[in-house]
């Protein structure tokens, strides 16, 4: 079922009544203003949408009555709540812009098609009327793939999919299954669920994403080295242009020139709408196995997960935490307490075993087959022992494993604070990783202290291994800093652009995951190359020539500087 | 070191000195003879070089010696066996036009560029002088990729890089290696063998293909399984063009927008050359096991397969043949003999294991940590058994093994006596493999009963699963049939249009891992879709505007039935 949006914050993450695990407890307030050095943080609320101006939409008279002629009165949709939900997606930006109550980027109409013709006779009527078209699903962007702003357009929609979400069919001799692109990755799963099959592409963003906007993000979820990454389990679909319905056969294997999969996943809406697609999926695993394990410093970690992945242990998800963020996580489970004898007894223990103040936590998962899990297991653990890692038990995996969609939850309540809070991900080779994560962690730092609103202030920045990879491993970033409250988008941009000059000068991707969207455009070129782009700008010509298509995304000459001022 | 081209055949398989397996044994003869229906075969020898009129080249005055300024006068080269060598790939039409001594397809000259900036600068040249340009490298193609005739070019060239083969660095820790892309694979895998190191991709055109070759086919080795496909390995490289060299990043993974290496593998020297690659190798396996099984039929065969890739079972290579094929093969050894003890002892032994009169053989490889070939190989016998899989040793395997470049060798001794032989290959989903097995098995008998010079006279078709995938497998199909002398090129094309058809109508893939080429280019639309076909013309606009690129293969308008004789 689609969700309702209005359970949902149009401005936030998340469901509305969610509970948050840092609201209401003082005591981590206190502590992340002592590791900021700023002397308290200030009450500084997000608008509430009647507070808000939403500007007429422009969308009147005969094109929108030939658009509801076309696809249905009651599936084009305008209300306040529909447009300002619709409005951006879920970055950091977008927050920044929903929070100060700028609507600007709402489109004139929220339109929900229910068939892939429906889609195409959209974009023909878009075309026509010079009409921006922005593909929307979960709305789970955390780097501005949504902004609906398209400046020399007479309007814009939102296209959400997410009423097309039909469960199609399952071939269970072949493992693969399909749906409606628009269907959310929980409803999916309960589908496949209910026949004993599992499709196991679980991103943080899990309760709020669905089959389309994984493929058209390229993503990968949090076992992936079980699963797959997007455009390793999309074995082919239906992308849906003003030309027609362009449908790509699911086959195991083919070289029959190049691969076309490979330009639907990463798209980004800007080349056209994924309607349906038909995915790799597994049977339920009979067995699972999570555990945790410390190192002492993050090589060591490093190292033991890249000879894991290069000995073919067959792991789900290994997630490697740097020193600081594994303190950060315990310090802010632990403000307020004061130690008792356990805790003395484990900080004893994890000196004895030689780990040092600060240990980094592996979290290490395994699914599948029970013998496959057993070996796996043993076969990890030989490894891990010959690295220097400990185990620290199925606890902390457990309570990782339960709380693997909750991190976003603790974002809203920092903004509410006057902080800052952002991520952002890169990967590449092994040998490049340390030389990668340094000099990203000191742009960052660099930058939140140049931009801070207080002198002395400072920001954190802790950073984790999320995905290996047999060549390499991506690295997740978050950091957290005092808002400069007189030019958040000066600092924001300040700071996103210092670390991801740093990841272009150390050679990684701009992103493993998270996409391109408006905020990583300005450094696509300098990954894909003048003939890369070129490329892109042809395939785009060839499939939405009017460019009517997530404008400003992916292929643009926009020039996406062109605000200076959010309020 | 490259190969001499003077050690080859030019109009057939290998090595001029290679001793052909069914060379001089009349038993073989006589079994063919009787298996196809024909009364006789006749003696079709080839033309030798010396009988065969090469036309003119074309390339002269001011055009060539601009050539030869750019590029230095000994990398442009025109001998009549240069020519000869050049003037097509290893298909079965190749080898009729060759055999034949048709050299209509010669190229006007060969030229060996040493850097990607001369095949840049050659690339401008052409455009300018209207030249095509037909990248070459091991010249091992065996579906038409690199016919060098070019209706309405002022001449051609092949574009022979296998003078580009240097070794160039290995990333020991990320387990990657760079080469420029006309290295031999042997010559590749023996400078990382010499380091402890080991690529995999050993496709049977092993000895005479190269990295550049495989990337531009997206071929697929023997061992895929455990070392991937073309598309698997390719991480990153270089792509000369006229507009210049085209750099793509090794990343272990990203978001960042479509993934473009995708479009270089599978180019087919249609979009750019590939000048250098970064591959993903991997540490020499500490073990191996290779062992041959046996099922009573192929549907069970097929279920073993499906049931170990299905269970992460981390095989290096399955390949199960059809009861045909293993009869064959069986026969084609046993040629001659009177049957001895030995063999009754086998065949009660079979029979009592309830295997029936045709069994299907089964090689089943792995490859790897001693830890993983272990687990892999007891995991892959519980199965084998429940699916009625009787062992029949290592010793079929290591033949299989030791032989398994052979293959291509009993072609030209075929040709000689009247035989057509010709093999094709396809893939599909695990539900479909069955259909997609009996049509086009059905396709070919039909095809070459209606086109056999006799009648009564039939054709022999076998075929087995040569690589597997979670999701389908693919199918390799060998066919012999008595050549129609009077119109041996209609007779090619009855057969391979009713094959090719059979294939498209049952879902198959037009090429598993041999590629499209000239042969397969009428059915690529069917898989690809209009829009399909659309894009790939965009990218060859953007890439190669002229259209100088290898004319005729992949993107192409031309006409491709233009010639009718082949005499």
């Amino acid at each position: 079922m689609p969700i309702n949006r209005e359970d949902t914050r149009w401005n936030g993450w998340g469901w509305v009544k969610a509970h948050s695990p840092v609201e209401g407890r003082d005591a981590v307030w206190r502590w992340i203003s002592e590791a900021l050095q700023v002397p308290e943080l200030p009450h500084t609320p997000a608008k509430a949408l009647d507070e808000v101006r939403l500007a007429d939409s422009r969308l009147v008279g005969a094109a929108r009555d030939e658009l509801a002629d076309g696809i249905g009165g009651a599936n084009v949709r305008d209300s306040a709540y529909e447009r300002a939900a619709h409005a951006r997606g879920k970055s950091y930006l977008d927050l920044l812009y929903l929070r100060a109550g700028n609507l600007s980027d709402a489109p004139d109409a929220v339109v929900y098609p229910h068939s892939s013709d429906d889609v195409v006779r959209l974009l023909r009527w878009a075309e026509q009327h010079r009409v921006a078209v922005v593909p929307f699903a979960g709305g789970s962007s955390v780097v501005g793939g949504l902004t609906g702003s398209a400046p020399g357009f007479a309007a814009s929609i939102a296209l959400d999919l997410t009423e097309m979400n039909r469960f199609i069919g399952l071939d269970e001799v072949s493992l693969l299954a399909t749906a409606e692109a628009g269907i959310y990755g929980v409803d999916f799963e309960a589908a496949l669920a209910a026949k004993g099959f599992k499709h196991g592409h679980h991103p943080q963003s899990f309760e709020f994403s669905t089959l389309g906007g994984w493929i058209a993000a390229r993503g990968a979820g949090q076992q992936s080295n079980r699963y797959g990454r997007a455009e390793d389990w999309f074995a082919g679909g239906e992308v849906a242009t003003s030309k027609g319905v362009w449908s790509l056969p699911a086959l195991p294997a083919s070289a029959a020139g190049p691969d076309l999969r490979a330009l639907v996943a990463g798209s980004e809406g800007a080349l056209g709408v994924i309607t349906s697609a038909t995915v790799r999926v597994h049977r339920v695993p009979e067995a699972s196995d999570y555990r945790a394990f410390l190192f002492a410093d993050f090589a060591s970690g490093a190292n033991a997960l890249r000879r894991m992945i290069q000995a073919d242990v067959p792991v789900a998800t290994m997630r490697l935490s740097d020193p600081d963020e594994t303190f950060f996580y315990q310090a802010l489970a632990k403000a307020g307490q004061v130690p008792g004898f356990k805790d003395r007894l484990q900080a004893q223990y994890l000196k004895t075993m030689g780990m040092g103040e600060r240990p980094c936590a592996l979290i290490l998962g395994f699914e599948g087959e029970r013998e496959l899990v057993s070996y796996g297991s043993k076969a990890a653990q030989r490894i891990l022992r010959s690295c220097g890692g400990i185990s620290a038990g199925r606890g902390p995996a457990k309570r990782w494993y339960q709380g693997r969609f909750h991190g976003p939850y603790s974002r809203d309540p920092m903004m509410d604070r006057g902080l800052g809070v952002d991520t952002l991900e890169t990967a590449t080779t092994w040998s490049n990783v340390e030389r990668l994560c340094t000099d990203v962690r000191g742009a960052l730092l660099g930058a939140m202290q140049a931009s801070a609103p207080v002198k002395g202030a400072r920001g954190l920045v802790f950073a984790h291994i999320s995905h290996s990879y047999v060549d390499g491993a991506s690295l997740y970033f978050t950091y957290i800093f005092p808002r400069n409250l007189n030019d958040e988008l000066g600092q924001w941009r300040a700071i996103k652009t210092a670390a991801s000059d740093a990841i272009v000068r150390a050679g990684g991707t701009i992103s493993h995951h998270h996409g391109v969207g408006e905020d990583h455009l300005a450094w696509l070129e300098a990954e894909k190359g003048a003939q890369g782009i070129a490329i892109l700008r042809a395939i785009k010509r060839e499939l939405d020539p009017a460019g009517v298509l997530n404008p400003g995304k992916l292929v643009s000459t926009m020039d996406l500087s062109r605000e200076t001022d959010i309020k």
